[in-house]
């Protein structure tokens, strides 16, 4: 799975402000960021009286729209999404993903303090932290950047999640729940995937593959 | 896969009207829509100031927003996506996909005639054109709708594409690209795929698996 790291903190603190710093300063080291914002409320984000606004209205679920250089969705879900189903299903050109929330997920984060709002943070290592960001902490567990350290910060990043350029090789994903698979499972089944598909027409020499499973009693309705 | 179905025309002829009325129309017999719009020029739907606005200006890639119910993705992509690759990747709870657009894609059509714009159909049965919808055309080789008779519409769809209930148990999507199974390819993939993983810590027994497999020669940056 391509590597994560949630931005958290307290209300307020400039966890968006951070995200608009980090983003070209891990581009600048030449690697694509792709992010995530997580919201707690409901949000707009479809024009009235568009052509995706009336599919919508009608009743799609799920409404895409395509043009060559981009893509936009927009889905109703049952249930929400975790952070790892939503970067396993709509990642696939990035080297890392950056999250805004997200503080009870189980990735690395970097916690935004501010001298007005909190200055304890909220997680700890127990929680994943790896870093506390912005107003300086009394004590603190994990390193703090401050303002005018987001090079630094970046330079982190990159050496503990960008310097492995090896990706992995298999993923596999239960219902939205990464299942964790040793090197030797990995291999295994990467290996076994393959030489069952590579004979079909049409296989090539494709850079990504995913397969789907169904659960064959899952064929009734809601 | 799920099942496809395009509505495609000449320009200003309805096809957003025609996909306002069939949506319903599907979903008062218990199917659940989703739907895509090929839109050739680009299109804007976030909203200025917005973080997720302020994600992309900062030059995130891939930007998603997440709430409990509800989830969207704004996506840059170095090639366009095909409707394949699109129904694979962002629909997972829907029992059918209504596009808009994509004449040249290879899932049954139905054609909207006007009588002001074009009454020849742009389509054949060599295109699968199964159906035209809207001003009567002087011949047609497939059955023609007239205006007030989506409801026998939706009905000539469910009865070709929702009536079976089985949904594909496995499919495989390389690069983008669906690779046809048969019954026998597709019976020994899931059930290698399935005896492989089962016995895997955090397994249960899972609605939907995804395996992704990477080519181990792509771990370079573009």
């Amino acid at each position: 799975m391509i590597p994560v790291v949630c931005i958290v903190g307290a209300k307020k603190t400039g966890k968006t402000t951070l995200m608009e710093k980090l983003i070209p300063e891990l581009r600048k080291r030449g690697h694509r960021v792709g992010t995530v914002k997580h919201d707690v409320h409901d949000f707009s984000i479809d024009h009235e009286g568009k052509d995706t606004w009336r599919h919508r209205q009608a009743g799609s679920r799920t409404v895409v729209i395509s043009s060559p250089g981009k893509v936009a969705v927009i889905k109703e879900v049952s249930q929400e999404m975790t952070l790892s189903e939503i970067v396993q299903r709509f990642f696939w050109e990035e080297d890392i993903v950056i999250a805004e929330g997200y503080k009870n997920s189980p990735f690395p984060k970097i916690e935004v303090l501010s001298r007005e709002k909190n200055i304890v943070p909220l997680c700890g290592v127990k929680d994943h932290l790896i870093a506390t960001y912005g107003g300086a902490p009394e004590k603190s567990e994990v390193p703090h950047f401050g303002y005018d350290s987001v090079e630094s910060l970046a330079r982190l990043i990159e050496d503990r999640y960008l310097k492995s350029r090896k990706r992995r090789f298999v993923s596999v994903v239960a219902d939205g729940k990464n299942i964790p698979l040793n090197d030797f499972v990995e291999t295994i089944v990467g290996n076994t995937v393959e030489g069952l598909l590579k004979s079909l027409k049409g296989w090539g020499s494709p850079m990504q593959v995913t397969i789907t499973l169904l659960n064959r009693e899952a064929t009734d309705k809601e």
